[in-house]
């Protein structure tokens, strides 16, 4: 056992990296934070917003910039998480860099790294972050691909330390994920959202919706979600759709989404 | 403190009913034991399904029947739980009855209950059930309507005996709430089941998701869900907008939601 732990000790002595952040937004934030937080030591935060950049670097006693050419170069990974349409001009302002640079993109190839590193990789946490809420890291599943094996061990080791699960996944497959998590997370929150106003408009309290909205996502949990479907579509009751139908003659965007969604549910049924 | 203790004791020992109710669905199943655990009888289970009726039966120490005319006539309230479109049908077989008697409907006026008895009342958990998933009814708003202010009174301290969160809502107004609880419910549902099943045509696997799809909920609670709002349409990315769509062309159904909620998306955006 003083063996294991010995052993253990030298695992987490081996990966702790200097590691550069480029970006400030959701990604970095919470991503920085927790490699922080298991010994890595993030020595720099370089965001076009120096102000961003400030308030994340002082959480984690890092350097910050603005200027992409004053990156510090002789870090052991650099962490790119700027949004998908801004990395190839960032890419191309940065310095040449000795040391293996990753993006944290769903949808975006690695290989738009590839003109200043010869170490590139993505690693993706298929999360949804926002600033002002925590997140418990440890159960994000870490996507990640590298160009070559010593690196993708590197990348393995710095995924693990901060989350249980840690998958290789290829671009082709980590596309698809990310459009299934568009699906289970932008859309299904548009669809909160809705809820909300259409409740707002009517002088109604949304906060009654919320122990339904939490057990919606518990049940998925454990139920397979064509299992945990219940409902007016589900059950056929075309009364109660045509009474609800009635209701959002005024709200033309959610009577198309009403109609739509009842009628992928009745064709779920059509499909089991 | 003890003179109190005594008062909260008469006062459980007031709001003990003898309970019937009829059917034996996901509703029923829940309902029936959060009130048998905090001590009220429930002394009859009837269903069509007589199967069901003596599985729930069996859990209350009931009798249970598949037969209307059977109904126990001295019981102190009758709880329809039955499908909106048969709550017509299931009146019509019922007795005459010498107490209250209510519906668990959200979009039904009580008014479908007046040929069996005076006291009539609408007794609406607004949250999803299904049999094998545990739900903790002391977070389920409970929406109340009643008749008299005597029948009232005894739903409320029905209700306020199983749950914190007891509401008067209107018929007009529960009809609404109803209409929010599809969208936040049975729709987001949907696109968990939309997500599952693309990744399952993909050979991906839906649990790795499944972290996402419980934050997706976790955040409304604290965020307002256009704060919580993240992703391409969002962040007005059209390039990814556009491989999505191409991944999507062999699924037509779903091709159709990503363009209807990515454009509502955008309109949100223009709301704010």
């Amino acid at each position: 056992l003083p063996l294991q732990s010995q052993e253990e000790k030298k695992k987490i002595e081996e990966v702790k990296l200097d590691i550069v952040f480029i970006g400030s937004g959701n990604v970095a934030w919470h991503l920085a934070q927790a490699m922080d937080l298991v010994g890595h030591h993030i020595i720099q935060v370089i965001s076009r917003s120096d102000e961003n950049a400030m308030a994340l670097a002082m959480k984690l006693g890092a350097r910050h910039t603005d200027d992409l050419s004053k990156t510090i170069v002789n870090a052991d990974l650099y962490v790119l998480c700027v949004p998908d349409d801004n990395i190839q001009d960032v890419v191309r302002d940065l310095p040449e860099l000795n040391a293996g640079l990753v993006h944290t993109s769903g949808p975006k190839s690695m290989d738009i790294l590839s003109p200043k590193s010869k170490d590139i990789g993505i690693f993706y946490p298929l999360q949804t972050f926002s600033k002002h809420k925590e997140v418990d890291m440890f159960n994000v599943p870490i996507m990640l691909e590298a160009s070559g094996n010593a690196f993708y061990a590197k990348l393995f080791d710095l995924a693990d330390s901060i989350s249980n699960t840690v998958l290789h996944v290829t671009l082709e497959d980590r596309v698809k994920y990310h459009l299934a998590a568009v699906f289970a997370n932008n859309f299904a929150n548009h669809l909160f959202y809705e809820a909300s106003s259409y409740l707002k408009s009517n002088n109604l309290d949304f906060s009654v919706l919320k122990p339904l909205i939490l057990e919606t996502a518990a049940k998925i949990i454990d139920l397979d979600p064509e299992k945990a479907q219940t409902g007016p579509a589900r059950r056929g009751d075309s009364e109660t759709i045509h009474k609800h139908l009635e209701l959002l003659n005024n709200h033309p965007r959610l009577k198309e989404l009403y109609e739509a969604l009842s009628k992928g549910i009745q064709a779920q049924i059509t499909d089991e």
